[in-house]
């Protein structure tokens, strides 16, 4: 048995999503990424290779919150985020505020299994890069038109979902934060989870993190316990969503905990986050999440959460919506 | 019932400290720390106030490895991360890689206070920090000659300890890791964890890391859920050790859900993620535990952890090897 999920953020939909064709290149880009994913676990590869090929895939892509097309801090830079964790040995390795590495889940893994270090950050992560030779870019490759819109626009006070880039700001954003609980509607980051044929688990989260951040702001997603975290045995899990949230919630390891110690499912210690634990906080998002018998869990508590997932049991889906709008079993 | 413990960091014990007069000048920065903190729960302040002040104090002692005194990076610079959590409302706010900022853990406070975010690293943490109001400071005022003496000892490839600065390197460390199962024997990082009189829990940690540190490296004092955590009704956590472990374990808040969720004392919580938890993923290092009816828990798996704690029934102890040394009880 092996399985990959992965995700493009969670929260308000914009309405021309619904019906456009915009719509279809978000399909494309998530069946894309949890194919390379799954390419890798179908030819024996490990849950470690296939998450981080997954999240490359949704960082090259300009459509996703994460690498290029990453949302813009408020001086107009982007500044990167992403973790990855071994839940065999639960290894991990982690950077934050990163400006010039083109494939910023590339990194961690090298801070994992290069440096004696989990977590580097700013230009010591990129000292390191350059060390251990990967490639870095200028800051422009990353600034997409539609993030500077996007940013122009958070800029002049209106809601923006960092979900999507949007040429046109926030023109169009059905269901925003400002008539929910949750004081923000919507988050891009991408990552994934997967179970290999050996049962080892992985995780992987990557982020350009929220429109008009302040520089230096790191959210979730390179925590380990809070935005990723993978232990055998147990569970892998990748969140997205209002990062501070998650964060004091310590979001994946919370799951971790309610599976190892008080025995619920999967699918339940998911629920309760979601829709209990982050939002007594003021927060909102989703998960996914993969256990160690390939059970695949992907819940949210926004409108919608770009996903899709797979496994060796013939199943496939590809959703935005609530519903699973995308789904394929053979037996 | 209010309590206080505070931690200057655990690990091997140069063989001078227990004998010279530099015992004597540790066992004072402690007891300062302590009372600090103390003297603000007994006039009916908040363990967040009281945690600020003690680990205020600690940073402002070049004896100990966070503030003034931090241990230095490969090219020498001071690099500083610090946190804090509010148990009450499980508020959170953390700086990593910070250089300038006199105590990282009034910016840490305000970080939580007065942003929306939890963590800021960097240039952006001081830009945050500027904004503010907080006094910056040259990078030189935190390094003192003795953490010179050890970066040059570091880099001559001796063992150094992040423990106590030592003008002369690492001469008369004993039990240094080699001969243990630990990779690094000392972990410099200052804490405090409190209960005050309305029974609201908080953590704060600071700390420089370890010498000889890549630029950009964060260990787990920043990082909510690892280094530093609070709930109401559970427990307050500070810890210094061996940070990757530390982070990996999600250390903090695997004692906080031992005790929430698997029913264990806080005193079993502790020691089990000290004397196997931590150990099994290769790591040392100390913790110091609060509980929710005061109960003070301070343990550690190296030979020494600086430490003190003071409770409202009179209780008051001050320590640095494994036996607890200086202890007052009075009834």
């Amino acid at each position: 048995m092996y399985a990959i999920a992965v995700h493009g953020g969670a929260g308000a939909l914009p309405a021309e999503l619904v019906s456009s064709e915009k719509r279809a290149r978000y399909v494309q880009g998530l069946s894309l990424a949890v194919d390379a994913g799954y390419a890798i676990l179908e030819a024996g590869g490990s849950s470690l290779d296939a998450v981080a090929a997954a999240v490359r895939v949704l960082e090259d892509d300009p459509l996703f919150n994460a690498g290029c097309g990453a949302a813009l801090t408020r001086e107009g830079w982007a500044e990167l985020d992403a973790a990855i964790m071994d839940g065999k040995e639960q290894r991990a390795g982690a950077v934050a505020s990163v400006r010039h590495v083109r494939n910023p889940v590339d990194l961690a893994r090298r801070v994992m299994e290069k440096s004696r270090h989990v977590l580097l950050v700013g230009a010591g992560a990129e000292e390191f890069a350059l060390e251990e030779g990967l490639p870095l870019v200028a800051n422009t490759y990353f600034r997409t038109e539609e993030r500077r819109f996007q940013l122009a626009a958070a800029q002049k006070g209106r809601e923006v979902s960092e979900l999507m880039p949007d040429a046109r700001g926030s023109r169009g954003v059905e269901g925003a934060s400002s008539s929910g609980p949750a004081p923000i509607g919507s988050q891009g980051t991408v990552g994934a989870v997967a179970l290999d044929g050996r049962g080892n688990l992985a995780a992987a989260t990557s982020t350009g993190g929220l429109t008009n951040k302040r520089q230096g702001r790191v959210g979730d997603s390179p925590i380990i316990g809070a935005g990723t975290y993978a232990k055998n045995g147990v569970c892998a899990v990748s969140a997205t969503g209002h990062g501070e949230s998650f964060i004091r919630a310590v979001a994946a390891h919370h799951i971790a905990c309610a599976v190892e110690y008080r025995h619920l499912t999967l699918e339940a210690a998911v629920r309760e986050l979601i829709h209990s634990r982050i939002p007594a906080l003021g927060g909102s998002g989703g998960v996914i999440a993969v256990g160690p018998s390939g059970e695949v869990v992907m819940d949210f508590n926004t409108q919608g959460m770009f996903r899709a997932a797979r496994s060796s049991s013939g199943w496939r889906q590809v959703a935005i919506s609530a519903s699973a709008e995308t789904e394929t079993r053979s037996a």
